[in-house]
């Protein structure tokens, strides 16, 4: 259980105590005051084993505690698996990342389709028993386009969208509709925001180059971050050379933050995020 | 508070409802579950304002608590400051380091003496106004220097004493009667353990070198491991370039290491640390 | 070509001097002194298009100026690529890394083969178009099964092994006959030298776990180290997840140290490598 | 000596054609072909000992071999140790850190005046008897006061100004008329560029802040780029965190920056820059 609200005094006992008075043993206990933002966070996980309230009891006693906080509360079952829609366009190191990750139990993600403005992946996807949507981009209407992906992620059930090297741009209206969204960008945000960052990188002439990955809200590349990773660069690099260090810094930002994310360790507020590893 | 005890279903419940059922209110709470080890660590900070037991009332029950679960408990209030002894020998940059950031309230701790068996750095203790006393070293015989640095300790009422470059070996009987003790080792631990790491480094040509803090045992260089940090080394490093590189991230490292024990984030068990940081 | 002789005045003038006079265009240059070894270190890249002299010439007087010189040196034509064994056991991580980065063009070697003591990776290998040989160790005896890799070598016409998370120790002998041979050893290395280092290194209470991509020699995991990378633990990791953080750091040392082989930019003395990169 | 120019076949065997004909020997030699910007750098090192031309002539010759390709040459002789003059605000570190590395032979330079803007720093000057100018800012008028930098520069004989956290820009006019300053920023450039890059950096949520020594052109913190350095920050980190841990990222990247400019190591074209360690 995730809580976000206001700080004030009494909030850690008062959170240990309603857990406590239904006979819940605490597994996981983590909070922390942002005091900048006022803002206290807690997290929270116990078993469900002999507990007093059914999953349905808990949700509502939970909601209600957070309004009565004035905050917010998010709820996870561990044994609920998120599904997960991979999307891709050429490029295939992120995509060959994470199902190798699935598939060695790293990451606990059902992952029934990879959905593509191209056809290049397909063949890898048939290897690992994962279904492929070719949704080719139509640059003059997206909206067409769109439609088919929510239809495709409502037949799939999907929970959670995960852009591994996807270059379309989503519109405001479609993040409205699937708001749940993880994105990789080949840069160090805030720097290098939009396009093409490794050329710029490489002529602005940095001696580290990063890749970001955040939550993808309306406002491009300024998602709340969940995890930077950094390479060092050298004169002798030339763009090319970025590009193919900027590969192996971008899988493991992608595949930490999704280990964050998928193990409900990641709380967003005031367009950041808190990571409780 | 820091308690360490073998792990057992409730243990987080019953700490805060102790702390709740005195009216305190929980600042900060840490738990931490060693699967490994089979043991839980707890990290508590509560306010006094309010709290119904006097200091001495909960030293009493905090201590009957630990033993009735079978573990150990630490208890500090944080408005009593450590008293440091540095331990050096001739060079400089751990201890300019120490003092720089104590006189940049960084570090919460009060310097009352330098100690070392050189008078190379005396001028430098003048400057930031620390008593430094010369005990110099008798490779025949210990016992006399160390009688005199135990005393200086009392005189001082020393409560850690941090080796920032202290090129000489305590005795097991010495740690025995003050076993508080930090120290720096310059190398990667446990690679090259014993004297010259930097020139063994160089000769096994590692691509990385580190420096480890930790805690003094009888064992040399085994104790418990604070931190450690890293730099990289190329073939166009020689010895003297190790030894310079090295300087920054042994500063570096105790540094850190010194802060996470000052606010007591350290805890110790089965010779190992866990840093609730 | 890579040149290694005993320091003196006026090499680079030389070996600059032999190539100008032949009329050769130097691409890219770089030397080396290591004053503690007291050696020399040349790496020389020049185009032979226009070149007075032919490959075997060219071999033949770069051997007799390295005798003169009482050195070493290395001959490579750019346009001959390296055929590569990798031997695996049952973790694919490193194996699919590689292949991927063959695939993508990142690494200029032709991997006929695949050899393994078991039958778990045979599958990523056929749809990577590479053999694989299954070959299972004999603990009795290793004699026979190594008889078996020499011939295999032998056959695929193999310049290099890479031994991408191999479970078994090469004899003696057969390092004899074969010896060019890189290893990626599970610890930062020389810590932690021999068997189940996540497990020594979690019980030691490190704050940093590495891997040490080197080149094996008859000492067991003291070859020349060519890269070693590091991940940072704390005390919430188990074993098992120092053995996941440790797949991303083994995968990307091999990584770097075979690129850093395949593009010659090793070269090996005393012991120890240079990079020139 | 360092060349800048065009790229075209024959350079290295020009120039070292240049110094053998002269019985110069080579110690050091790294070249580099940046393909993207379409040129070459040259670096090389020799000994003047048994050199047939004297240091004028060597100067001249420089000059015109340079013109003739096109380019650019910048010569230094290495018994000439650079005078620098130090700029800071109130913050210590910067200071500190380097007095400390000339002091400690870490680097070749000579650094008889610290001007600052305020007299915090005053005593720590005297007790490296280094020159302290006091000359307080004067946001109307700059004129008057960059008047008085420049004849200390001059009084001084400064070669290059090292702006360790002064808290001031300097106007256009005076960096056109004292072009070779070297500034630490406390962000990783080019992300927030400008004034409270650390409060910016928290509100963002990164999960990196770094810091970026630079040479300093018209364009505010738009200079080559020397070195970068990097810390990991989490969200338990406030902004006086942020500005904390930067120091420590900060003085690092000062003095790597500085010891590269020192050791001629740094070569600027095209806003960028090549650094032959």
């Amino acid at each position: 259980m995730q809580l976000i609200c206001p700080d004030r005094p009494g909030l850690v006992n008062r959170l240990s105590g309603w857990i406590a008075s239904h006979d819940g043993n605490i597994r996981h206990a983590d909070h922390h005051r942002d005091e900048g933002a006022g803002m206290f966070l807690s997290r929270l996980e116990w078993d469900l084993n002999g507990f007093s309230l059914d999953r349905e009891e808990i949700h509502k006693q939970i909601l209600q505690l957070a309004n009565n906080l004035g905050g917010k509360a998010q709820l996870n079952f561990s044994d609920e698996i998120p599904r997960v829609a991979i999307f891709v366009s050429k490029q295939s190191h992120c995509l060959i990342d994470l199902l190798w990750r699935v598939n060695n139990q790293e990451m606990k993600m059902i992952v029934p389709v990879v959905i593509s403005n191209h056809r290049d992946l397909q063949n890898i996807c048939k290897q690992y028993n994962v279904d492929y949507k070719y949704l080719p981009a139509n640059n003059l209407d997206k909206s067409f386009v769109e439609k088919d992906i929510l239809n495709t992620l409502n037949e799939y059930k999907i929970d959670l969208i995960v852009l591994a090297k996807y270059m379309q741009i989503l519109s405001p209206n479609f993040i409205n509709q699937f708001p749940n969204i993880i994105n990789i960008h080949h840069s160090f945000l805030p720097a290098f925001k939009g396009a093409k960052p490794y050329h710029r990188a490489w002529e602005r002439g940095v001696k580290l180059i990063g890749a970001t990955a955040h939550y993808v809200t309306q406002d491009l590349d300024d998602g709340p971050i969940i995890d930077q990773t950094i390479v060092h660069i050298s004169h002798r690099d030339e763009v090319e050379d970025l590009i193919r260090k900027g590969r192996d810094t971008e899988r493991l930002a992608l595949a930490r933050a999704l280990r964050f994310h998928l193990r409900r360790q990641v709380m967003v507020y005031q367009g950041r995020t808190a990571i409780f590893d």
